[in-house]
């Protein structure tokens, strides 16, 4: 199953909305038949690659134990049912480590076993579970994991009382921000942030070199986009969601297939999301700068009484130093008291 | 060296405004003849400590060579000169850590050369600032080192727009505020902050249990302080400043021998300090609690634009939890672009 973790967490893949899956078939005396992993939409599940990987090398998986990250689907999407696929090459035991909670692929154990394979789940489910985390979230809430990303003094400010904010944006924050951007599938701000800052919202490397893959930059509101906004400049997707409401543009994203937006917006448009309780993870870049004054890094949320406050939970706290530079704090909270994925 | 300074280090001593210091006498094979460190003002140096334990044990320590974590002193204070001491006992070499830069007390190795004794000194010289770090602050610059301590919520906020900070100033704030008020020898707050919240500014232990040796408890301002203020409680000793100036109030302490002042005001009298440069190191406890609106943590610095900010370096982050209770980050920062040493 390790291995098979290693495999679904290969670098650079899937590519789109499905989760990331590895899987080893194993001969009985344990020696590796075959190996597989998910390369995204529209390409062979895992279990599917590592079959025709033996099939081609001609190695006989007859009898042989499938061990599987995620449980085999039960559906026929845009490739078959992988369930049917393991029960037809003649595999006579299935491990995998979680079981799949999406609606239209559940029910590939129960498939297995009806054909006589003896099934066994839980191994090294945690893992398993972590390396999805996002698309089990989206998958059990039928919307996208939501990131927001803030940076502010120790104070709370965002900028001082002019206007100007050169290290709170610092440059280690900065470099930061690109990084999880590139781990989200959509980037979301305000049509206040496209008019004022007129961003790229690209994901660029230290060298300010764009990344081959780009997330989708979407952009939400009611008033107009200038068509030369650098945001429609070709070099990634854009959207605008001509919207006011966080949950409506959450349903038209996750209709696209998008499971994880990363929130760069304004204070206003986050906190319409965080007090429609749509923020699933926050993210603060407090840069150790002391201001006084100066604009709030965070809009009015509605509290009056700190029993209204909201919690977090503080998930990963880092100190982030640019060569040279001014230095960050990142602390990473998540806002369910619980694990994103309900367990 | 090592061991000297493990001797100087020693918990719990030394009482006063004395550095840490601990001294070996080893002979010319390396064998460990005496070893001593100082308990704090009044009591002999870890010098004549060693020295006495040698007598005391009928050890002949001429020819032995003494390392000391710091320069042996060269003035007659409550006890005599450590560097005539180490004269007088012949011994033939002398290593030290760190100079020592008290005006009253430096010249020692200049006094052990013209005695013809060799002397070396750097050896773990670092290892030793560290351990005096606050003292070697204070001599300097003649007045004690300020660390101001705040709690926040992580946009910047002390309490809700009623008022209310349960959870800003946690659980695991408040224990780890007592550990690092034992650290100082003086807790200072202002006359506002008594007549409001009447706190009892003494360190206790995890159970609520008063320790043995509390820092001096400082109150500034000119409002008159009520008789029945828990700070006369006679727990620990308590001194009311009668001024505003931070600089005099500074420089009052340091003429009592404080040299380190844990600064727990409101934000006023902290923002005080804080534009006269007075502030040397900054401890924020920033509690993962978004409230939008609510009573600022810090006060007007007077700052408009973001070049005049303040720039603190961070020296230490971590998270602080308590068993079933609120998590906080605790930032720690130092506000001296070098080392509060000055090298």
């Amino acid at each position: 199953m390790q291995r098979a973790l290693e495999l679904a967490a290969t670098p650079g893949v899937p590519l789109g909305p499905n989760p990331r899956v590895g899987c080893v078939l194993l001969a009985a005396d344990g020696t590796t038949l075959a190996e597989g992993f998910h390369l995204g939409a529209g390409t062979p599940h895992a279990e599917a690659a590592a079959l025709a990987t033996a099939r081609e090398a001609g190695v006989d998986v007859r009898g042989a134990t499938a061990v599987v990250t995620l449980e085999p689907c039960n559906h026929t999407g845009r490739t078959g049912p992988c369930a049917l696929a393991l029960v037809e090459a003649g595999v006579s035991r299935v491990v995998f480590a979680t079981g799949d909670r999406n609606p239209v692929a559940v029910g590939g154990a129960e498939t297995l076993r009806a054909a006589g394979i003896e099934v066994e789940s839980g191994l090294l489910e945690s893992e398993s579970r972590e390396l999805n985390r996002v698309w089990a979230f989206a998958v059990e809430h039928q919307r996208p994991f939501v990131t927001w990303k803030f940076a502010t003094s120790l104070d709370g400010r965002s900028a001082a009382m002019d206007g100007t904010s050169k290290w709170i944006t610092s440059a280690a924050a900065r470099q930061d921000t690109h990084r999880l951007r590139a781990l989200a599938d959509t980037v979301l701000v305000g049509t206040g942030t496209v008019l004022a800052d007129d961003p790229q919202l690209t994901v660029r490397d230290a060298d300010e070199v764009a990344l081959p893959d780009q997330p989708l930059r979407a952009v939400m509101g009611l008033r107009e986009l200038p068509a030369r906004a650098r945001i429609f400049d070709g070099s990634a997707g854009t959207t605008h969601l001509r919207m006011h409401d966080p949950r409506e543009a959450l349903a038209q994203l996750f209709a696209r297939d998008r499971q994880h937006v990363f929130l760069e917006g304004g204070p206003t448009l986050a906190a319409a999301f965080f007090k429609a309780g749509l923020v699933d993870e926050v993210v603060a870049y407090v840069a150790p700068v002391l201001l006084g004054t100066g604009r709030n890094a965070v809009a009015d949320l509605g509290i009056e009484t700190i029993a209204d406050a909201r919690h977090l939970r503080v998930t990963d706290v880092a100190v982030l130093e640019a060569v040279g530079q001014d230095t960050c704090v990142r602390i990473t909270m998540s806002t369910a008291s619980t694990h994103p994925e309900g367990n």
